[in-house]
This record gives C-alpha cells, structure tokens and sequence, in this order.
C-alpha cells in the first residue's frame, strides 16, 4: 500500500519535473511520438485552463459591476432576500405571464378576464379631501368562440375598485390613460403626473416618473399608449406638435417615446419621424393631425399598430377637434418603412379609440378596442371587437354613458 | 505570373485538405517532426480562433441585450444621438467631476463655490398660484486656509435662485432636503414627493421616484440625506421606526435605504439593522431614538459618517423633540461592525445637523455641515466646520434667522 503510494507520489513529481522543463525548454523540433503527444496535451489543457479563466472573468465581470454596491456590504447584499421590490438586478428575467388570469375554457368558448380603467380629467380630485385623486378600474369577461368567430363582453357590477392617490401636478392627478401589463406586474400611466403606477389590489404604487419631450422637460409627460416590445415598456403621448388652441406649432415634445427596461431604466426616442411616416401614410400632413391615444407592438406580425383617435387634414382646434374621431387602422413594419391603412367600419365623428389590446391566441389577428366620446364635456366608452382586415366581430357596445375609459387589459 | 497564382491556389487547397483530414483522421500516435508540430499548431489555431468566437459573444451579450429595442429599429437607434438625455445605457460612464466648479486659489487660500437649499415645509406652497410650490437655492463661497486650517463663509447675496414646481404628493412638494452631486448633475430630493430632481440652472427635471419602504408602498419615501458610494446614489431617510406623534412603534419603513444606479435603477435596501448597530454604539436604544438628516459615504477612509438631527434616550414626542439636539458624529466600516463616535463641541439643545458634505481635497478630514433649528414653528440655519477629530475651523454662522436649508453641496 505505502509503496504504491510512493511510487504514484514519485511518478507525480516526475511528471511536474517534465511539465517545468518542457515550458523552460526552447520549443521541440524533431520529437517522436508520446512525447510529442503529451506536450501537445499539456499544452491544450493550459489553454482550457486559460481560456475557462477568461470565461468566468467575462461572465463575472457584468453582474459584479451591477452590485458594486452590495458587495460590499453585509447588509445591502443581504437585503436582496429582505426586499419585497428591488426594483432589478440585471440578471433579472422577464415575467412572460399573460394574460395574468388563465381563460376559463368552456363549450369551445374562451372567457378572459378584462379590465378597463378610468381617465376622468378634472373630475378626479376627490373634493372631500381636496388633496387626493381618483379613478376607477373596471372588470369583466371578453368570450371569443372561435368556431363561430364571435365575441361577447359582460361586465361584472360588483368588481369595481376605486383607486386612489395623493400624486398630482399642477393640481390634477389618475388622469389614467392606459393599462398594460408588462413583466407580469399590471401597470397604468397618468397623462398629468408622467408617473407610471404598479396597481396592486386598490393601491397605487409609483414605479417610474416620465419627464416630458428628451427627457430634460420639467412638464409631466402626457403619455397616453403603452406596449411591450422586447421586453421592454414603450410609452407614447399623442404624437402630434405640441400646438396652441388655435394649432400654432410650439414643440416636438408630444412626439418623443419612453423606452422603460424591467429595472426601471428610462430612454427618450425622437420619434417624431414614425409619427410623421405614420401620418404621411394616411394622406395628412401637417398643419392637419393625427391624434394618438393606442399603440401596440405584435410580436406575432412585428409591427406596430394604432389605432388613432383623431385624425384631421385640417389645422388643430379644440373645438372642432371633438368631430375629428377616425377609423383607421395603421400597420407599420419595425423601421416604418413598409405602412399599411385599413378602414375599420364607418367613421362616427364623435368616436376615436382610446386604448386596445390584441385577444390572446388569435396570433394577433383579433383586436379589442375602446372608443371614447368627449362632446361639450360629456363623456361616454364604447368596447368594440374587429379583426385586422376590418371585419367587425363586436359592434361599439356602451361601457359608460358618463365616464371615460382609457385603458383596457386582459388580466 | 497566373502560373504563380494557379500554384499559389493549389498550395492552399493542398493546406486545406490536409487540415480537413487532420481533423478527420484519428489522432496521431508515432508521427515524426514537421507534420507533428504542423497539426499542433493548426489546433492550436483552432482554438484560439474559438476561443476568440466565445470573447466575443460574452463581451457582446450584455450591451446587445441592454439596446436590444434599439438595434431592431433605425429611429430608435437613431435617437441616441437626438436625445439630450437618454437615462442611460448599459455603456454609460459615471462623470467624476466634483465639485462642478473648480477652486479659485489666491494666496494658499482655496475658495470653493458651495449652494444651500431651502426646505420651508408648508410655506413652499406659492399662494397665489396654489398649485405651485417653491423653494431656493442660495450661493456662496467656502475659503479654506490650509496653513492656519482656518475656514470662511461668505454668501452672495445676488446669486438666490427660486426654483418652483407643480409635483406635490398631499397638498406639498419641493421640501427639498438634500443637495448632492451624483454623475455631474446637481441633484436634489424632496421628502414630501419622493422625487430626485435634478437642478439645471431654474428647473426642476423629474429623475425618478422613491416609493416609501421596500418600494411597493403608495406612500413617498421621506428621503433625508444623500451620499454617493460605488458610483451609486444613496438615499435615506430619518433611520428611525415611524412611530405615532406619541411614540408607538407603526413600522420601519424609514429604516430603508435607496440605492440608485446612474441610469435609474432602483434597489430598496432593508438597513434595519445598520441603523440599529449606529444608535447602540451611541448607547441609545429603543424607545430612545436617533433621527438623521445626513449621512456621507467616504471614499477616501471607506467609512459612514453620520452627524444626526437629533439624539434622545427618551420615547420620541413631537413636542419635546424640538429640544433633543445632537452633537455626535458617528463613524462606521463598510459593514457597520466597528463603529466609532466623536463628540463635536458641546449639545445646543435646539440645534441638530441637517446636512453635511467633506471639504474636497483634505482626505475628508475637514466636514463642512448644515445645522437647523425649529422651535414652536420658527426655524433658522447656521453653518459651521470641524476637522473629524472634533477640532472645530468655524463656530456656528447664522445663514438665516427664517429659512431652513436642509441641504448643501459643493457647486
């Protein structure tokens, strides 16, 4: 036993010895054989060993620079199991889940759960506390029979949540404009404060705040659509000039987009050429407008989609601008360089669409679409359900004859 | 010469194919010289060029996936360049410059231009607008005589700057209670709105919001002080439990720290116990209570150093809380294990620290601080400095008899 082991302890050292001199030799020329081999084999594994090293140093390297911070500390690296919301780490992974209920699935019926909420303009403020805004998020079913290609909405009278917040600017707060769910949390932009919101239950959680135009505006940015590209939350405004009442051009700042990363990293995109190609496409051009209040991104067909709610060849007037709603639906490839318009249905003046989603599992030929009405101050939300050829599935049915729905999301 | 070229060719399809049947021939045993040392170092190339292959990915990975969104579109990636601020990307390097502005030195004498900030609680509120709140940021000149280690303060009197905004969160906004250079920008934190601002000349830019606790609060985070660590933006808040006016213990969501990256991401740090270990080596524990209004990370002695608002071994009581001025500065390693705590001249009752920065360029030895008062609703500001062994440069200097100014910086 103890001489074999000697023995294997000698060989080992020999073979050391012979590692040594081959690195100090000067490099072999005319070797033969085994020798031969086995430099050639030391020679691989000190470049695995090597190459490994770079390897790990490189993998390291990103995430280590991330938590700078918190290697350094007890604490802060212990906090990461503490906290509840860290707000992301790089290495975190996108929350695919959608819609965020499972469809119940009955007689070759599917039954999602939808959601709309509320953008109620100055009537918001509750008066009682004179401090605090609100807003309201709606529930209830969107049945697809595919079989039949036909759609139903119900609504559930009991499920309303009242949603409140002590945010405001310039006096006027849960101006909310959209719903989107984006890395499995359910979100929703207010076009007064900039600030996107996680809704949990009947709370409001601030996430990120949206300056206006490149980003250096001390004004809210009015951020009316919301989608998800990439992995990414893309939030837009009304893409159109920033004009007076009586359609003066003031600035391009209605016409930048908000790129937000799952961590909560904010990119301001000039996007004042998509929207020109987009307006282009449909045969208008400044001092005439299209107004924006919808956006999506189909993964499925990657383009963009939107469905505007005014369009106008004419010069912007708050007035007259009530009568401009539209019935278009406008395709664009991922540059804008390929755009394509379909007409949805007839135009009713007073109706422009407010917010849409694509029905899930339809490859993202079926859309669901909300239609707002704002005509001397009153308001009213009508839901409609089409395919992207134009074929109606679900007629403009009344949601709200007094309040204005501007989101609208499976959940 | 196409004879050459023709053998050129061959030549190299011979190398070709001789390589092809290297890889395809089982490995060598007893092959003699050239070739050997041929195959060798065709492997060897093999796996150098795959090494290189794997570089290059790793080293790619992470900036591709951080503009993933970017590279798909031309206007996206375009907008780089557009943007005058792009949040930030992956690539994105910390400025160091510090102060803003380099020192003037005239006769071994360096003068540094510094700022203060106003935090005037409710009286931010500009009446005649209402939905408008105010604060100033106030000039002046730090002198430091390095050979008599004497320190003056001098305050321009022309050079006040009113900053407003319409952000408020329950009827109040810009109670800024921090001023702090992060990545070149001058920043500041309001402990109403949760908001981190960034100052440019007279504007008030919106960076990102502080949500209260582990960030899924709807409340604002009460951010008190600010410090930079690792290239990251600190911010805290008073570091006590949130009790009830009369002392009960409600929650310890004041005991969270905001770490935030140059581009704007979020972590929510638990430092419950960081807390707690600096109040036990001042010998006070709970229901006695430390209140803090700044604290620095120093990176030159890789310490915390924390001056507090207030000191008190009794239960906390609105009223009597006025009186509980603190003369401690407080010394703690990265990992809050050994801490030390230095006496700074005798306890003014009244009179507690609500900010402080390192004066630049003395291994930050010297502290120049902020220390306020507020009794029965009246509040005033001084100014002093002392070296971190105690040794007081500059006795308290009255800033205002009405303003408090909770923050300063060096500009």
């Amino acid at each position: 036993m103890s001489n074999s082991l000697i023995i294997a302890g000698r060989d080992r050292t020999d073979k050391m010895y012979d590692w040594r001199q081959r690195l100090l030799a000067p490099s072999p020329t005319y070797r033969i054989g085994n020798r031969t081999i086995r430099f050639q084999t030391q020679f691989v594994w000190l470049l695995i060993v090597l190459g490994f090293v770079v390897l790990v140093f490189f993998y390291v390297k990103p995430s280590s620079s991330a938590s700078k911070g918190s290697s350094s500390s007890y604490y802060e690296s212990n906090y990461l199991s503490d906290s509840g919301n860290d707000g992301g780490t790089v290495s975190m992974q996108y929350n695919h889940t959608y819609p965020l209920s499972a469809p119940i699935v009955s007689n070759g019926i599917v039954n999602y759960k939808i959601a709309v909420i509320a953008d109620m303009d100055t009537d918001s403020r509750i008066k009682a506390s004179e401090e605090q805004w609100k807003s309201y998020l709606k529930h209830g079913f969107l049945s697809y029979n595919s079989r039949q290609d036909s759609v139903t909405v119900n609504w559930d009278t009991e499920d309303t949540v009242e949603l409140t917040s002590f945010y405001s600017n310039k006096g006027r707060g849960m101006e909310l404009s959209e719903l989107i769910v984006f890395n499995g949390r359910l979100l929703t932009v207010d076009d007064r404060t900039g600030l996107v919101f996680e809704i949990i239950r009947d709370k409001m959680i601030p996430w990120v705040i949206l300056a206006d135009g490149d980003g250096t505006s001390s004004k809210a940015f009015k951020a009316e659509w919301a989608t998800v590209k990439d992995e990414h939350l893309f939030v837009g405004s009304m893409g159109k000039e920033w004009t007076s009442s009586t359609g003066e051009f003031l600035s391009y700042d209605p016409m930048w987009v908000k790129r937000v990363s799952i961590t909560g990293e904010i990119h301001h995109i000039n996007w004042t050429n998509p929207y020109k190609a987009l307006r282009k496409a449909t045969g208008i051009d400044f001092p005439g407008y299209i107004l924006h209040e919808s956006g999506m991104w189909s993964h499925e067909m990657k383009k963009w989609m939107f469905l505007p709610r005014r369009c106008s060849k004419e010069t912007y007037n708050d007035k007259v601008d009530e009568h401009k709603g539209c019935n278009l639906l406008i395709k664009a490839d991922a540059d804008f360089k390929k755009i394509e318009v379909v007409k949805i249905g007839e135009i009713k003046p007073t109706l422009g669409y407010s917010s849409f989603k694509f029905v899930p599992n339809t490859n993202d030929q079926v859309i669901v679409a909300l239609k707002s009405e704002e005509v001397d101050g009153k308001t009213a939300t009508y839901i409609t359900v089409f395919r992207i050829d134009g074929k109606i599935l679900l007629p403009d049915q009344k949601i709200s004859a007094t309040l204005k729905f501007e989101g609208l999301e499976f959940v």
